[in-house]
C-alpha cells in the first residue's frame, strides 16, 4: 500500500465562516475532497479523467474530529494519505494542523469505486491499483 | 406573456448566515433557483423533467440588489414573476419580503434554453412557450 | 433521557446535486444542522435565542455513513434523536430515509455546550438540561 | 482613484460543479469575494482587520455576466479592479479569463462601509480612502 502522505495548503475564506465566527463544520468536507483529489494527481491520476472515462468515486463514510476552530483569513494545512483499500473501497485520513502543529482537525473518508453507466459497485481498475500499491 | 406571480415561503438556515451575522450574499441565488423552479412547477414544468429530456437552462445574467439584512431563522417571501422571453432567454424577477412587507432584496436572473447533448442554445421548446404565453 | 424524536421533511434543491448527478456529501451536515435545530425548537428551546444568551453549541465530531444517493427533487425525511449527554456534550443520531422508507444514510454529531464570550466548554445549562431529560 | 488591477488564479474544485457539469452560478460569488479581499490586502489592508476594528463591507448589490462555461478542474483567473467610491459606497469590476484569455465572465460588486457595532452606513474611514486615493 502507498505510504505516501500529501500535503496542501488552503486558507479560510470569508464564505466558510458562521456567525460563530468560525468556519462551518461542513466546508471542511470540502478541504478534504480537494486534498483527496491532489492526493490523486500526484499519484498521476486526474479524477476529472477518472469521471470522463465512467468511473466514479462516491463517498460512503465520514467522520470528522474537530479539535480547534478556523478562523477567516487563517492558513492551515491538510495532511492526507491511504490508510487501506480492498476491491471496491478506499480510505483516507486527513489531518489538518495550523503551521505550528496545532491539530485543527482529524478526519477519514471511505469512497467506493462506480462504474458510471450503470450506478454500480465495481472492483478498482487495474490501472489505479498499480498506483495503490506502488 | 404569463403573469403569473408565485410566492415561496423560505426560512433562513444557519449554515447561510456569515461572520457579520447575516445571510451571505451568494445565498440568495439559491432562493432564487429555488423560487424559479417552483414557479416552473407551478405551471406543470418539473424542472428534473426538463433536464432528463435533454433540456437545460443554465443563467446568463444575475443582479441582485440588497435592501435589508436577513438573519438566522428569519422567515422571508420571495415574489418570483416572469417578465420577458424571446426565442432563447428568459428572464425571470423576484422581491424577497420579510412578512410584514419589508423590502429585502430585488433581483432578476436571465436563463438561455439549451440542448444538453450539444450544449448549444435552442429556442424555447414549444411545449413550455405554450406554458409561457397562457 | 428525552426520547423524543422528531421527523422533518426535506426536497432536494438544485444547488445541492454534484456532477454524479447526486446530492453531494457534504450537503447531509446542512440537513443535520436543520434537524438539530428544529429538534431543540420541538421542545421549546430555540437556537437563535440560545447564542443571543451566549451559549454556543459548535460541532466537535460527525460521522455520516451513505448508503443510496439522493437526487435533484427528491422529497426524504430525517429522523432526529437525542441519543446521549453528559455535563458538557450533547449527541444526536439521525436517519435518512425516502418517503417509502428506504435508507439514504445515518449520522451522528455530537456537540459541546460553549460560552460565547471566554469560548470555553461549558456544563450544559440546567434550563436546557431540564428540557433533555423530561 | 486607484487604477491598481490585481489578477487572483483559481482552480475549479469538484463541489463547485452542479449536474450540468458546470461550475454553478452562486459560487461565482465565492470568486470575486476573495478576490476583492486579495485586492484589499494588496493594498495593505487586511479584511479581518477591518471587521476586527468594528468595519463592515456588507454587499449592496451584485451582477454578473456568464459568458462562456468552467468545468470541474479548470484554472483560471479574476482581475479586479476600483471603478468608482464615494463616502459610503465601492465598487469593483471583475473580468473572469481562462489562461488563453478567453472571456468567462464579467462581474460588479458594490459594497457599503458600515459600523459594526450600530449596524449604520458609515463614510469610508480615512486610512482605507488613503489607500484608495494613491
Amino acid at each position: 500500500m502507498s505510504k505516501k502522505s500529501i500535503t496542501k495548503k488552503f486558507r479560510v475564506f470569508y464564505h466558510q465562516v458562521d456567525q460563530m465566527g468560525i468556519v462551518h463544520h461542513a466546508q471542511y468536507a470540502y478541504f478534504l475532497e480537494q486534498s483527496r483529489i491532489d492526493w490523486l494527481r500526484n499519484l498521476g491520476i486526474r479524477y476529472a479523467d477518472l469521471e470522463r472515462d465512467g468511473i466514479l468515486m462516491p463517498l460512503t463514510e465520514i467522520s470528522i474530529q474537530y479539535k480547534r476552530p478556523l478562523h477567516f483569513d487563517d492558513s492551515f494545512f491538510v495532511h492526507t494519505q491511504l490508510t487501506s483499500f480492498d476491491n471496491y473501497f478506499v480510505t483516507f485520513s486527513y489531518r489538518l494542523e495550523l503551521e505550528d502543529k496545532t491539530l485543527v482537525a482529524t478526519a477519514d473518508t471511505r469512497l467506493v469505486f462506480m462504474d458510471a453507466t450503470i450506478r454500480r459497485a465495481i472492483k478498482c481498475p487495474p490501472f489505479i491499483l498499480d498506483h495503490f500499491t506502488l
